[in-house]
């Protein structure tokens, strides 16, 4: 081979540079609200939440709440509500305010930074999913049963994929059956990981099961709405994420002993579980993603602060050995994170979600990994105080480390990465 | 400059091939002991350890014990005891079974795998630290009043050295003060993260304090034995780990409040703290580098046992993607490690602490640092299981994670290794 | 500190979603030439390097061109010139296409693919960065003597910025010296890796010296026109790059011995060396970084390529290992490079140099580093072939780690970025 | 699974800490030698590199030698024969010195720091691995005709098995073919990368081929004499590593036309190609790594006397941003290196080459990798400098670079340290 000859391959990423594809702007109709978002955060969220941790040290049953304390988070959420800071992650959607996903990624990166804003403005995960496929494929029933207290925030939900028992990283692993008996279904498994399900006001499960095992591998799966106080759904006790129990929400270890449920709480119908997960996984792994900018970004902050207030050997900390460059490379690999994510979002908007899934897939292997490096560096300039319950890092840790594996670990979105770049 | 005339620089580590320096075996008496302590960790350690954290799981009382849970761990301390197995760690002292520095190595690694071996042969840090401590400068009293319960595992210990208001990788930023009043030493100050401090058989502290502001920097520190039940020691509650508050022996915040311990409580005398440091330090870091040996194999065991036992497209998880490239080099990296943290050891049993000291650093920087990635991959192949609470990969990270700041953080022992490289 | 307290510091990076600094799209009028130098390349350019190439292996004189060499580059030139593909690089200039530095990132990543697409559309360094410095600080003598022909391709030229004897690194350790004797200035001084100036068609140098020994650090140095074959100026010989010497063009080591040149040969006056180096880094190095992607981009389609065209133990290359994940980690990073060096790019055209200046050091810091890993990572799939003369990785290679501290090496942009975050 | 109920699994790496495996101390006999040529190379071997460099220059054929080069390096050599420097390389042979592997490597460590001392104790690849495939499996024939020259110096060998056209890291692929007519193979093929094939005083290549198609795939493989001045030998020139084509030894593109051999010239027997790669492969693995050790540590010396001789921003280079760590973690990881390299060696001199692989395949995928990053970052400290002639530092990283596929990728060795680790 000559040095000349080599033509290089087309690839999709490099078409079109004029394309609004590499429009990463806010529109300006949104630049109100996200200053709104950010005024509201820091005027209405942070107060709160300072009292709301503080009702939270004094609670006697970690699986509840304390006295006045879910009034002041409730009291915050009906002020987002009424000035119209509510559910801002349905794109395009008759409900909610209809952002587009590169709109809706500037603002997330925001939620990103507080640990209850996403909540007060309805638009915490799973919930964010769960509604997002509710509104696309659930029927009038569906929705006037489960979707509109959820748009309305009067309830929480949960969404029961992973199973303890095998590799969840290929989805079609999944084991827990539901057969048809009459007019229900009888579901039986086991989950684990189900995220929020410890939470007093979650009332409905998203429930990943077989149906259909004779049916080829992709289409065996179906999605199954499973009200969480249904007799047989016994709450085994809660999964741990670093020892973190994250009560009350709670990552809860569930066991489904021969739960009934009405035929008509299947969503989209019978081998269809697939399908829907395209619906949902698009969004809520970028929705991560964009939040996930905003937890980097709030570990660069404190680790700029505490480099700058503390001193060692005669120098501040930010400028003893490495510790510079530790501070560059954070703040080079956020924004070319946060590009990579804006891009993705726009991608969701231009190309829809199908066309856009190596683009989401992108940023959800590079994000998490990338932020938790940077996290873990911010932690170690803090010393011990690094890992301690004074500062969010230990928190932002284990929450980003945990996306490595949640909606699909690293390894499988490189696989789709790779996979796609060698055209097979 | 032209290719040939280079001369290399002659540095210390590559002097004397023939040297015993190179030596890494255990030594013939110690093997029946190595064998021995293994034996006992299968038979007595691991089964006590099953029974141990069932009743953990029952406790009211974070910082208590169960009803009968003090006494199985008793039983196996006594029979450890009986059996001899009992405070290897001290090289070539009267007390303790006399353990050179390597032999312990080998045999620390094994301690390492398992959350109470440790302690069940009284080789627990800090009291492994406190009580080489006393052994090497304590004087007759002190070591009749603490030594020896110590010795026997009748009490246990803490080192009350970081501080939350200063950059304490720089030791000499300690502000905690005690002034001679009369008979007695008034200490005034804040600590946090003093392990074991929790747990109520704690009872002495060796507590870094100022006492000599107007001496020079290194000479301005004393250590001194402050009892925890001291008048104006203010216990204000524990230090999270990620979340974990390792309840009941904790990482306590204390506070000092006019604290007045006698006169005679000092160790080796004014502005001597530094020198004791010297003592404590090398074998205190590099016991816990054995141990992490034990932890990252402990973690790559699991590794292979998930990759090999769950099954994704088709594949056993061992054999997807990288995952075998991530298995082995786990494994190359722990044997690197292991030859290391021999090495280290050797070089103390035959230079002496001090020459050694660079062979520490070199391991305190590598180790933690390394096994930490382990670790992580572990946790990344077995999913979400890795951070539960089902498998002690979560646990065995925030430990190994702690250790890259605590004895100083891998900056500093990188400082002292480029430092000596450079010759200045 | 609680954990809704905390307030995030404001930066710079975030700010205005809405601005048109987020909007990366090529302009309109771009887009037509955009697709004009793609096809131009295609079908002129790579076709006459083969035989440029082909000429060049039967040269007897290394610095020199083989028969007919010379023409074959310069018709492609003149059909480049007329058909309106050159100069493309200068923004908003009279001379030159006037592209933004946005519209010309675009391009530059496609000329970054082809060893000789720069050249024949003059766009290639360092003749670009001295056409600009010359455009924006040259006197109308100056222009007419040294900037026209150089902007018609007629001659060539070199920057002699980095010395062997001091850091280059810090630009005020420039020692080489001019003095003015009369109407003369006198240049004495050392000078190495002053590319291109081994070509027998360049003319003119642009050379940093000190000139003001007594001004302040950064007053001190002045850049001054030096041709090439003025008395005094002795060529010592061809440095390496890896052992390529790149002859003709080479990297030359230059002597200064008493060479005299006209008083008006300096540019913009005494002691303003550094200002005109803002004008021309800035510039160069995002060039550099935009040509790399261009690079990255066909490191990543060979690598694709080998790994979809080879087998071993029964697989294709690409699906062995970790290979996938290789090559969809070098996607990623390709995408989020160039990401990056768009918005630099635009941050030039909307702020300005000078502010942009963060963004270009970014970019600097970044995309080197990262290009040579995929670069590198491309070669290991080739086996022994990947550094060899069949492929053009090695050389890919060793230009691309060449860049890491050509225009200043990582760490001094690291050392911007970071002093930037800490606001000091 | 509860916290203590975890066995770990046995590895044959933790056994017999007592073993002599750990015993990795240099034998007392081998001392004084060690002592010898540490001496030799300083006194005799470097002032003649320095000549012998100089009369390089001269040469006016890049594939012959200067007037006097040859026996300037003949001069050398003969002195070190008498001093009885040669042939260390042969463990256990009759012939050589018979330095066991872990001798040997402490002395392969410091022929690694210098580009010509190796040849000229008769220790350099390719020809070490070919006496000691014709020491073990050779006809008194073939050791009277090749091997006796080879050991006295008097010629030099190749190595021919890479082949172009196919994935080389899988063995299998061979495709060369040798067909048995009459008394003679006859040859056909193409093979590249033969190292030394350009050095007019090469004579014998030992040749990988395909002799029996219809075996299972490990038995198809035979190795094969092959003279070089054989009839249809084609040299057709040379392959370049980083653009360097290391004339005159060169690492040559050979075709095989027809060539005729002697059936006898084959070696140990049909089919027994793998067999003898096993005895050849273990030693030549190790002997690069050992060597690349003494590079690790030319590099690091390189780095710290450039860090300590410059200056920037008013600091030594040394001291400024993460240099001083990096540093650091160059010491630390050379020795991690040393030392895993000493315990490999030490296994083959006990378990014997076979039992040993793992820890060879060890070696060879951690060695290369590391002392590429570290003779990168030395690189990286000295500026432009770094990748120029002056320093070896170009030279030292290519021959390196180049290591990381040669005698298997390290994709090759991690898949065999992993398999052995999940024990499939």
């Amino acid at each position: 081979m000559t040095k000349a000859a080599y033509t290089p391959r087309q690839t999709p990423y490099s078409l079109s540079p004029d394309s609004e594809l590499n429009d990463l702007r806010m529109s300006e109709q949104a630049r109100p609200l996200f200053d709104h978002v950010k005024r509201f955060i820091r005027d209405t969220v942070d107060p709160m939440s300072v009292e709301y941790y503080r009702l939270d040290a004094t609670k006697k049953d970690r699986w509840g709440f304390a006295p006045g304390q879910l009034e002041c988070l409730q009291k915050a959420k009906d002020q987002a509500k009424a000035e119209g800071l509510w559910n801002f992650f349905l794109p395009d959607a008759e409900s909610g305010v209809g952002l587009s996903n590169l709109d809706y990624a500037y603002i997330a990166a925001e939620l990103g930074k507080s640990p209850l804003a996403s909540e007060v403005m309805n638009c915490s995960a799973p919930d964010t999913g769960n509604m997002e496929v509710l509104e696309r494929v659930g029927t009038p029933e569906q929705k006037k049963k489960w979707l509109e207290p959820l748009l309305n925030g009067e309830i929480r939900s949960a969404y029961a994929m992973t199973e303890p028992g095998v590799a969840s990283s290929d989805a079609k692993n999944v084991s827990t059956t539901a057969v048809l008996d009459g007019d229900e279904w009888v579901i039986n498994g086991e989950k684990f990981y189900i995220s929020g399900a410890g939470d007093p006001r979650c009332k409905i499960m998203i429930t990943m099961v077989k149906t259909s095992p004779d049916a080829p591998p992709s289409k065996q799966q179906s999605q199954i709405l499973v009200p969480i106080d249904a007799e047989g759904v016994e709450i085994v006790g809660p999964m741990h994420v670093f020892g973190h129990d994250h009560a009350p929400r709670g990552h809860m270890h569930i066991r489904f002993n021969n739960v009934r449920v009405p035929k008509e709480n299947i969503l989209l119908g019978e081998g269809r579980g697939f399908e829907i997960s395209q619906v949902r996984l698009g969004p809520g792994r970028i929705h991560h993603c964009m939040r996930t900018i905003g937890k980097a970004e709030k570990a660069l902050d404190l680790m700029v602060e505490r480099g700058n207030s503390r001193e060692a050997f005669g120098q501040k900390l930010a400028l003893l050995g490495g510790n510079l460059e530790h501070i560059s490379r954070a703040r080079i690999e956020i924004e070319a994170m946060r590009l990579m994510v804006l891009k993705a979002a726009k991608a969701m908007d231009v190309l829809g979600n199908k066309e856009a899934r190596v683009w989401v897939s992108m940023v959800k292997a590079m994000v998490p990994e990338k932020a938790c490096r940077i996290i873990d560096q911010a932690m170690q300039i803090h010393g011990a105080a690094g890992v301690s319950q004074w500062f969010p890092l230990s928190e932002l840790y284990t929450d980003v480390r945990h996306l490595r594996f949640a909606d699909g670990p690293d390894e499988v979105h490189h696989m789709v990465v790779g996979r796609y770049e060698i055209n097979i």
